[in-house]
């Protein structure tokens, strides 16, 4: 395979870490950005692992976290409570030019398997997807619910968009998702 | 698998994202963090594996770069270059407190795949480890070797650390290495 290629890719990748996310790190009062989200989403998809719903191909959950969100180089991030009917357009473009750096048989197969996370049929997109929704909960929950206040999201929306999503590639971490917002209810941290 | 610790282990690892490194990010001038390094190594070993030059267990590699930092949010990250007879104790007591933090048989999964990383005795390790390489020096061929010139460091220390801890991993890559820097040295960006 034409390693310049390879290069040109993994130089192009690193832009994803200028990406900023609408939620903070854990431990700092900085916005995520997206490379380092990758990073904490595969390594979670690895720890967390035993808890999924279904069978998993863990090579390709971790595979699919490293790449699902290289089209936000293009298209950019998006709180996931944004109505925005352009994002599909966008990102569908972005995945072509993206992945078309790559020799074609790497690149086809890498958008393929973003095409798999996207569409949460399978049981490691599934997987992927309720890990995917439940750190930046997590972070919302040690933080005060910082994103939540900031975008004025109140609790049926964080329900409505989380708890199919996660609840579906993850019984168990719905529950403890649910144990979490039901602490920030009390608190009013959530409304 | 008692999900409470696999969360705490999630929290905890986040603090990797607030360890800078000594390199900049290729399309920015701010230094990487160990957060953001360990996905783009993990998305290079993907996209270079080819180029390893022995069969490795592509799985192992990777989840050897999710973790081959951990122990830097206690022990610090520190330049290739330094002297430090310390550094080997400090991110062995490191290991045990982090990977310490799991379930005993995941905890000791991990801490036996990190000390496979230091030793460079397998396929996986030497593949990981020449790709933890050859990224930081892609940064300073692309940022007027900034590294170098902060620390002082010269052509004869950059080969010496180099080029057996690249070629051992991957000959295709230290060959692209050695073109590089070949390129910087008549640039008069590496002396």
């Amino acid at each position: 395979m034409n390693i310049d290629k390879l290069i040109d890719f993994i130089k192009e990748a690193d832009k994803l870490k200028s990406i900023h996310r609408k939620t903070l790190n854990y431990h700092e009062n900085r916005y995520e950005n997206s490379g380092e989200h990758s990073w904490h989403l595969a390594l979670a998809i690895l720890i967390f692992a035993e808890h999924a719903n279904n069978e998993i191909d863990l090579l390709k959950c971790i595979k699919m976290a490293l790449i699902h969100d290289l089209v936000e180089i293009d298209a950019g991030d998006q709180i996931i409570y944004a109505e925005d009917d352009k994002k599909f357009e966008r990102e569908e473009l972005a995945a072509k030019r993206i992945f078309g750096l790559l020799p074609t048989s790497l690149g086809n197969e890498l958008l393929e398997l973003w095409h798999d996370f996207e569409k949460k049929e399978t049981a490691e997109s599934q997987f992927v997807g309720a890990l995917d929704r439940f750190l930046p909960l997590l972070s919302n929950v040690l933080n005060d619910g910082h994103s939540w206040t900031e975008h004025n999201i109140k609790a049926d929306q964080v329900y409505k968009k989380n708890k199919p999503a996660i609840s579906m590639g993850s019984t168990a971490l719905w529950e403890k998702a649910d144990y979490f917002l039901k602490e920030c209810l009390s608190k009013k941290i959530l409304k």
